[in-house]
């Protein structure tokens, strides 16, 4: 043959070659759009997950998966020292790594944190604002109630009402699908640290902020308001971002309203409670720079067939490395993990050392108290404290942290030992004037000592959560299901209660 | 035209423009094989680089523009915390930042750290070692008086032939250019680490490790030699990679093997003084995992018309960043510059709190002793202190670390900060313990007040310096002209001495 002849039959093979493959797309395409174009009567605030999954079997089937993530793993057992700089504060009592998001009902219900209503005037401590990340049903009440209303009164306000986990709700529109944010506190957050204004969020920024939704730093802000001539108070879910996203940024904001979540026990420290900012991290790191969204590696495209899909069993990326991590990190799989294991003792190194000066700190700081010493003696101690235990808190909370951004997460942690051993520094100096030098914190190497420590009645908490949760929980639950809210699909399959206190 | 006919005439056309291509590489590769071929008559051992530089003048003349890096920043002046953690070691008396290559050599003999020989029975207070990181001399005197004689003595014995500065010699063979380890020391602590075995060296990984031959941590083992009957003790060279190559193996190798370099003077910790272990803190880096050397960003390839060749005016990346960092980082020159912002305050942030710590920890155990503390009371403070100096010493004396290794570099910094603030508690109890509690260390905030607190004469030490280097130094130069051995031209538009003292 000819040269030119030779040519002519490559580009006729590459031509025949690529009709194939335009084919296969059309009709991938035919699949999806004929998925897409399927009529929902999905109505406004469906908050019951199973009624979205008729419709999108393929999401539904893999968000159900996250109860696969059912290890209840006890952080207080693990990490004595938090019932120590938890001490007066909700979380001393109970607190567990998060199992899967088909748990979140559950978990924040079988919480000691959450106390146990009693239907006849005992309420539970905490604030209708508990459930503000639990539960699809938060935006369908705030859209009936109105918001101040919502974030007004006490937890089991509405026990009968916020009754399913997390869900499709959360984050779509019921008709497009589209992602949208349903607590509007993201929106005010993004609009006062003024970066990337809630106007202008694109698709990608959207695969992110839904999951900001929750996966953020947060506080209540007390907002009075009234009703009916009745002055009220509601705790609004606040993101503390008006002078930026950063660990400093927040504690600055904190500072100037003269902001505190409790104090400690031990120290009276007014302590900030440092939530879960995945988020704010995130943005300090590689994978934000490289153009990653949340889901880009939480909840990896699955292919079946002619059908591509996101993968709603939201876990951690380790879980799908083929899909997630090693898109983009060339090591092996056994590397990987190694390098990863590296980072993990790094930061582990860090956050056991900083959690061990800042408790004992707090304890240091209370036989100073009981020695006499001054408020303006304690004045500087108690600044420390308070910023060792944010930072210390900030990183630890800050799940995945590790990994998502390690060089902020090892220097906070780092900022965190310095204030902390600051802080033990001045408490040496005021424990010899008030003739203790060598006072010795006591042992709170178990959680048990630790909540003996703070006074913790274990068994009381135990007993009237038990009582609860066997009583007045399960008729808000019969409540809800009568009156339409309640999706018992929600619990298939959880098998008997998990708790860190039975 | 039908479709066949128009697939030709571009097929055609990409056969032409190849056909040019073709050529062009083939004349590129012509030029490059000419200058491969030339015939040298460079000697085996010329420490001259000039001489090389008749037949390389594009890496010699690159190479010369190391001159252009001749900023003094005197290390002391700006971290007096500094003279404090080394005192009772040369360092505390002058040390300033790296200049180029070319300032090797004069930047050695101008430090006061070297002393003032003068020719007449004082002798330099180091020993001969301390010539082995600055000079191409150094590989031709071993080969000539052998490594135990070479490694024999104090600094001054080969005055008259350490002349010339770090150049080609030191990582070149004269005759084929290959890379080549001119300093045994490397070969064997490769071998002994295991890893990487010296007979299993790639071409890449020469691209960094003759840099490694001194950007490496190392100290002299006092190693026993017999010469004519006389027994003689040789400081040789040795990298302490036997336990790996993190900083935790290294301390490890020293705490085994008993070794200190002195005894600081305030607290009399036996002291490790880290030198530049930038290879081994590159070893944890993503950098290195993702192939690169030292040479692709410190020596980029440069092109000149059909010529390539690696620029040899080693300096920072960020001097040549859109050759280097921005190959494969895709931000934006200002957004990129940004981020390594953020990096160096992290850095910055967490190295001045752990020498702040530090220093002051040597300061109040200088005031446990005054005051009558045992040996017994102070051997844990002086074990943290020792830990605490490593740390820092080792995270901050490895130029360029919070860049090629953040996380192990910040990591570092955070356990220096908590072993120094460890030693200032256990130091609080003992002062209380004899009636200081309060006490409170001496003023070291400018380099003039901290060098005061360690006793150094300054006045005295610069006039000697001064007299050395216009007496006895000149007739060393004058020698080793003389004797053929010294490069005028490794000295060419020096400008007047730069140092810290005058």
């Amino acid at each position: 043959m000819r040269t030119s002849h030779v040519v002519t039959f490559l580009a006729a093979c590459a031509i025949v070659a690529m009709g194939f493959l335009t084919v296969s797309v059309r009709e991938n395409k035919a699949e999806q759009a004929a998925i897409a174009a399927t009529p929902t009567d999905i109505k406004p605030f469906e908050s019951r997950s199973s009624e979205w999954g008729k419709y999108y079997p393929r999401e539904y089937s893999t968000y159900m998966q996250t109860k696969q993530s059912d290890t209840l793993q006890d952080m207080l057992k693990e990490h004595p020292a938090e019932v120590i700089i938890w001490a007066g504060y909700a979380f001393a009592k109970d607190y567990n790594a998060p199992r899967g998001h088909y748990y979140m009902q559950e978990d924040n219900s079988t919480s000691l944190r959450t106390g146990s209503p009693d239907g006849a005037g005992k309420q539970s401590p905490l604030p209708t604002a508990c459930w503000t990340c639990k539960s699809p049903d938060v935006p369908r009440v705030m859209a009936r109630d109105g918001e101040l209303e919502y974030y007004t009164g006490k937890w089991d306000k509405y026990g009968t009402e916020m009754v399913n986990p997390l869900g499709c709700a959360d984050c779509h529109n019921p008709k497009t699908m589209e992602l949208t944010l349903t607590r509007p506190y993201v929106a005010r957050g993004l609009d006062a640290e003024g970066t990337l204004k809630a106007a202008n969020v694109t698709h990608q920024d959207m695969r992110s902020l839904v999951c900001a939704q929750c996966h953020v730093e947060y506080y209540f802000h007390a907002t009075k308001w009234t009703k009916d001539g009745e002055e009220k108070t509601a705790m609004v879910v606040t993101l503390p971002w008006n002078k930026g996203y950063s660990v400093d940024d927040m504690e600055k904001y904190y500072d100037e309203i003269g902001f505190f979540d409790w104090k400690n026990k031990f120290s009276r420290t007014p302590m900030l409670k440092a939530q879960h900012p995945e988020y704010e991290t995130f943005l300090t790191s590689d994978h934000y720079r490289a153009g990653l969204s949340c889901a880009d590696c939480h909840m990896p495209y699955v292919r079946e067939g002619a059908v591509k899909y996101s993968n709603h069993n939201v876990g951690s990326p380790l879980d799908n490395i083929g899909v997630t991590c090693l898109n983009c990190h060339k090591e092996s799989e056994s590397e990987f993990r190694k390098l990863l294991g590296r980072k993990l003792q790094r930061k582990n190194e860090l956050s056991d050392a900083a959690m061990e000066q800042v408790a004992t700190g707090h304890l240091e700081a209370a036989r100073a108290w009981e020695l006499g010493a001054t408020e303006e003696e304690m004045a500087p101690v108690l600044s420390d404290l308070r910023k060792a235990s944010w930072r210390w808190d900030y990183a630890a909370a800050s799940h995945g942290a590790f990994f998502h951004a390690p060089e902020e997460t090892l220097h906070t942690f780092a900022r965190a030992l310095e204030f902390g051993q600051a802080a033990r520094l001045k408490l040496r100096a005021i424990l010899a004037k008030y003739g203790d030098p060598d006072y010795v914190a006591p042992d709170f190497s178990t959680k048990e000592k630790a909540q003996a420590l703070v006074g913790i009645d274990y068994a009381a908490e135990s007993a009237a959560k038990k009582a609860f949760l066997d009583g007045l929980r399960e008729e808000w639950l019969k409540t809800a299901e009568k009156n339409g809210v309640y999706d018992p699909k929600s619990r298939e399959g959880m098998g008997p209660r998990k708790t860190s206190w039975q």
